[in-house]
């Protein structure tokens, strides 16, 4: 009984969607998105070749048509694609920043290297966009992954059974403030609010760290809250190269989130992706948490202070 | 050999130094600066009690004249301080949020609780300015603690043996740029960055649990940084109420900084409490990190965006 609506989500910036006919090659890290896309995909008629960077991407790519690439390998990445035909590019999933230190670089990451060590410095938006402009510059398209499964994104309104209570509200209004405030100086993409009070804010520890901290915090009695109190807030950063790195949502937030006693999770809607959305109202119905998509309106970086 | 200087730090805000002279009352939460204090108000010949938050206050404080209360004992707390002719005070160290369902109220409490009650919603600083009109409006006069011992302040410059490199000083503007963005929305005091990115933000964890995430991060691959890199950034919020919580560095932040693999620490001049500051020196020489004071210009909320 979802009150999921996708009609009045946010337009997602300037970027007119391409149309995909080609074969789409997946650049996947962590998590469950590549094969989700890839299934999508599949369904839709198209071939799909997954690269999966070792150590970050699932082994369940194996699934499908893919390789295996290491830091370092853009010969092979650059082959495995133009092997399969693919000038359509999603690149999704987390990754941690390699240590270039200890990366051995191909032929063609030499010949790229300047690009690659300038990866080694700066924020995380920064990065990204200079990722996906040299991609585009060697003639690829990428895509956002929403592009190619369009209930990736996170609907306005209340998703699940339960809806936020005033108190919640407010947590919620203070959360994209929050959200909003650090993005301008590119860091995370989530907070936790309870009762007016920041008890969180994510930096390059990622959503799951944060919330261990939340159960830690009310553990040590550093923070003392009765029973479920405490939202938390996703939403990209202002600006930010929407392509790669959206913020996501799944289950496994739920469970944490369910863990760290909070009340429930509020995210930008049309600008959040979740992962397996019935399963995911799912789990916030089974814990007791809201789960709502709010229309947040999408700030670009000009709008910096 | 210290470069540290005293002279050009940046004046407190618009508040006046009143004189102590009478007996001075501390209500002492975690720390060594309770007894720091109470040394030095003790060397000038001013008497002293310090009533210490149970479970909060070390043990230390019993070297002086002092009473023990418990959370909600606020008729006892007037009654040592008036018993003993206090009517100056310093309220200093950390305390962690009480759960106020835990808490047993004594018949003042009793007499005070909507205003309790009120301390269990919004920011710190909201919470830390309404106690320090509390106990004025009660006729004590509350002073920070340099005021008392003026070696307190950090000053502006470099006060050990290292000086912060050119890439160590623009993670410094920006550490700056983001704790003072943060404390608009009054949350925490601290954040680290290295090369450019902002690894981690201080809300409700405090310093110490901010610093043990930088070494997980880095242990776990999740942030990949060559040798010594970072920098801790410390500055009280814009506006923040400076006779209570001013941020405190010591020789056990520079342990824990040096643990997290950073180069160096900076604080805003004038506006940091050093406790012990030959030992915190000492320490960051003998971790080969650098130490400075910047002279920041001190924030009003009235410019928050």
């Amino acid at each position: 009984m979802s009150r999921h609506r996708t009609d009045d989500v946010p337009e997602r910036g300037d970027r007119s969607k391409r149309h995909i006919d080609g074969p789409l090659g997946i650049v996947a890290g962590r998590g469950p998105l590549p094969c989700l896309l890839a299934e999508a995909a599949t369904a839709r008629g198209l071939p799909v070749h997954i690269v999966g960077i070792r150590g970050e991407a699932s082994d369940e790519i194996e699934r499908f048509s893919h390789t295996w690439m290491k830091w370092g390998e853009l010969g092979k990445l650059f082959g495995a694609l133009d092997d399969h035909g693919c000038r359509d590019l999603v690149i999704v999933g987390g990754v941690n920043r390699p240590d270039l230190a200890n990366v051995k670089f191909d032929f063609t990451a030499v010949k790229h290297l300047p690009f690659l060590l300038s990866l080694g410095k700066g924020g995380d938006d920064n990065i990204l966009s200079r990722i996906v402009d040299f991609f585009e510059q060697k003639g690829y398209r990428v895509h956002g992954p929403e592009e190619v499964l369009p209930d990736l994104l996170v609907g306005v309104g209340i998703l699940g059974d339960k809806a936020p209570s005033g108190e919640d509200r407010a947590d919620i209004e203070l959360g994209f403030r929050v959200v909003a405030s650090l993005g301008h100086l590119d860091i995370g993409q989530a907070a936790v609010i309870a009762k007016g009070h920041v008890l969180a804010v994510e930096a390059a520890e990622g959503t799951d760290a944060m919330l261990a901290r939340i159960v830690e915090l009310r553990q040590s009695g550093r923070v003392s809250l009765p029973g479920r109190a405490g939202v938390l807030v996703k939403a990209p950063k202002p600006g930010q190269e929407q392509r790669i790195d959206l913020p996501t949502i799944g289950s496994e937030t739920v469970r944490r989130a369910a863990a760290a006693g909070l009340a429930g999770i509020a995210v930008a809607a049309g600008q959040v992706l979740v992962a397996e959305l019935a399963r995911t109202i799912d789990a916030a119905n089974r814990q007791g948490l809201f789960l709502v998509g709010e229309p947040v309106p999408q700030e670009t970086k000009s709008s910096a202070p």
